[in-house]
């Protein structure tokens, strides 16, 4: 069990206040599930159901590619947890996740038009999970996989993709790593330096630490040092499997120690993690620095620090510029994997949306490197992007 | 494999014109999943999202009975088929079945306010689906099964409803046998016969023929002959173990042959098997017979010949009078049990679904045994009797 997934301490949460705004806003819950069109009379219902609805089933059985068509399965999305890595606070099972869940339906129509459904699984187990959700797949035309605990998370999303041929996506892994990248490549517009030669350290190997460092890796960054709660992730250290290969691939310079150690020069550092970092360590940091601290709500350096000694900072707080949240990606990058019904997401196709968010600014400023959450221009750019790098990998079913 | 579920023979089906009013009203699917609550700021995001939902996991992890106050499981049921029994179509899959899931939620959410969520799964074993259905469990309040086919339904069911303490509800079985309940007191009202003594011919014994009878045995009616397309279930014949059940029940006149053995004298008809009732074995019912001829979309007994030989005459047709639908039962049904949070639903509360819908016609006429399908009073009439029966029974868990 990873650090992102100790049991979570229920320090006598008390019973909440109906009126309370956050309750009040969830009470019923968040989502509807509604005809597309109405239900009037006789005609509606023997159009959308008996005994109309036979010919569209015969039709679907002769003609399998029509049940994209005339189905919503081609615009649907499941959104699937097993509550074991739920925002910050750790494993408190698929009922407590579920308001996650909703949430992150929301936003996927909000943005992007995607009828999404939270799916929270009774079962944490790696093979039951994979089982469970490929006997879905009639239902649904991509898998969005959210806070379930690393490293559990990378061997679901690796069996479902090879059993499924459609878009599997771990968010918390893919979908941060693509706004870190778009954040990291304005931040360094700002402060005049190439991405590919940043010194960037990496807080935190879970599933989105080891995202971020594989995104960062795709783009050609050459030195990228990740550090876990027990220091630098070095191949001197004894790994667990997921974290020697990350070791490998990372460290050029063979560091070891801890954070301490892997910031003194740094050019960025991108925090996923939780915990602090004490600011003589920031402080060591390269001039103009770059601090991407996203822990919610809690960011790793505090903005008032960050800003002491860093040139551009970004958190993934809605109350301070440059917030940096996977909504910027994740609406987009469904969108254009099912406008094209993808066979899957790949790593081009990432790529492509992190570009697309940078280029949502043309001209970064400190306080400006990534497009607001709220900019609904994002969510079409980056899908319109996702679906050409689709085409030119030839994984695009429809043109 | 039961005769409901032979293979479908596919005779060349042409693809769809898109401008065939039904297919247009299926173009992208039928439903649509949007938020409950708009999405305008920054502030709503944040009691929607991040940072606040944070504060709604937290409640739940530690006061569970929250969850269906502050998500929408309390208010969301599963419409699950492995696509195995599709209308008259057959075993379909899941895909092509998909359609009708969709449709069955829009009645869902038209009749009831209830949100349904199509689940098309990519198996036929009955152990996979039990598992993958269980594990759906903390999304779901509710577990509609639909459209899989006999005896395997029955085993679906069974283990559902012990590993799940939640209303699981077979709708072709038991939705099918409340109206046909409810149209069968409707009917003995306008012939002045009492139900419990009315002999009762059911021609079918897949899912509805064998829930058809178990209602009716619990009910009260003593005289019920159950004919499959062998014959006369009856205790002689060579049969598995859902029909041996069934011989054992009825047929308490120990007749055996085929379906004009059972007929001849007959106060009852009740067809939920296809096929087709030659007009002399119609003629040999009783005086003020009662043809319920529910195959869809061609009646068991067409409609003209019914109306030679019998008093009142009820079909599953929309075009007809008395349209005897799932739809006067189901949404109800499933409101009623999600209002109290019913642990199950009993025979009490189908039986409570039946009285409902048959007093929604105070006074019964040859042409009107039960409401419209598009009365609107219906559901909460049989919603409040299905409370009030949890409720007696002990399985309410709220008041």
């Amino acid at each position: 069990m990873s650090a992102e997934t100790l049991p979570v301490v229920q320090p006598a949460v008390p019973r909440p206040d109906p009126a309370d705004p956050v309750f009040a806003a969830h009470a019923g819950g968040k989502l509807e599930v509604v005809p597309r069109r109405p239900l009037r009379d006789r005609r509606d219902l023997s159009l959308a159901y008996t005994p109309g609805v036979a010919d569209v089933s015969r039709a679907i059985a002769a003609h399998p590619d029509l049940l994209d068509v005339y189905t919503g399965r081609g615009n649907t999305v499941a959104v699937v947890s097993d509550g074991t890595a739920v925002l910050g606070l750790g494993d408190v099972g698929p009922g407590a996740a579920l308001p996650v869940m909703e949430g992150k339906a929301m936003l996927f129509k909000h943005f992007a038009g995607i009828d999404a459904v939270p799916i929270c699984l009774d079962t944490t187990d790696v093979h039951e999970i994979v089982d469970t959700v490929a006997r879905l797949a009639p239902t649904f035309g991509g898998i969005n996989l959210e806070d379930i605990s690393a490293p559990r998370c990378f061997e679901i999303e690796r069996l479902l993709q090879e059993r499924l041929d459609l878009p599997v996506f771990h968010d918390d892994q893919h979908g941060t790593a693509v706004v870190a990248l778009a954040a990291l490549r304005g931040a360094a517009t700002v402060v005049g330096k190439d991405v590919e030669t940043l010194r960037v350290v990496v807080s935190g190997a879970g599933a989105a630490g080891v995202a971020i460092a594989d995104i960062l890796h795709l783009t050609g960054v050459l030195d990228v040092v990740v550090v876990d709660s027990r220091g630098i992730v070095e191949t001197g250290r004894d790994l667990p499997a997921h974290k020697l290969r990350l070791a490998r691939q990372t460290n050029p310079r063979r560091l070891r120690g801890g954070l301490a150690e892997a910031m003194r020069g740094a050019d960025a550092f991108i925090g996923v993690s939780g915990g602090t970092v004490p600011e003589p360590v920031v402080a060591s940091m390269a001039d103009a620095a770059i601090v991407l601290a996203l822990a919610n709500p809690t960011p790793e350096v505090a903005p008032e620090v960050a800003h002491r000694h860093a040139a551009v900072v970004g958190t993934g707080r809605s109350d301070l510029p440059n917030q940096i949240n996977n909504v910027l990606a994740f609406p987009g990058i469904f969108r254009g994997a099912l406008d094209v019904r993808a066979r899957r997401i790949s790593e081009g196709m990432t790529l492509a949306a992190a570009a697309a968010i940078a280029a949502c600014v043309p001209v970064p400023t400190a306080d400006r490197i990534v497009p607001s959450v709220f900019d609904e221009a994002v969510a079409p750019a980056v899908a319109a992007a996702v679906a050409a790098a689709a085409r030119a990998e030839g994984l695009a079913r429809t043109p």
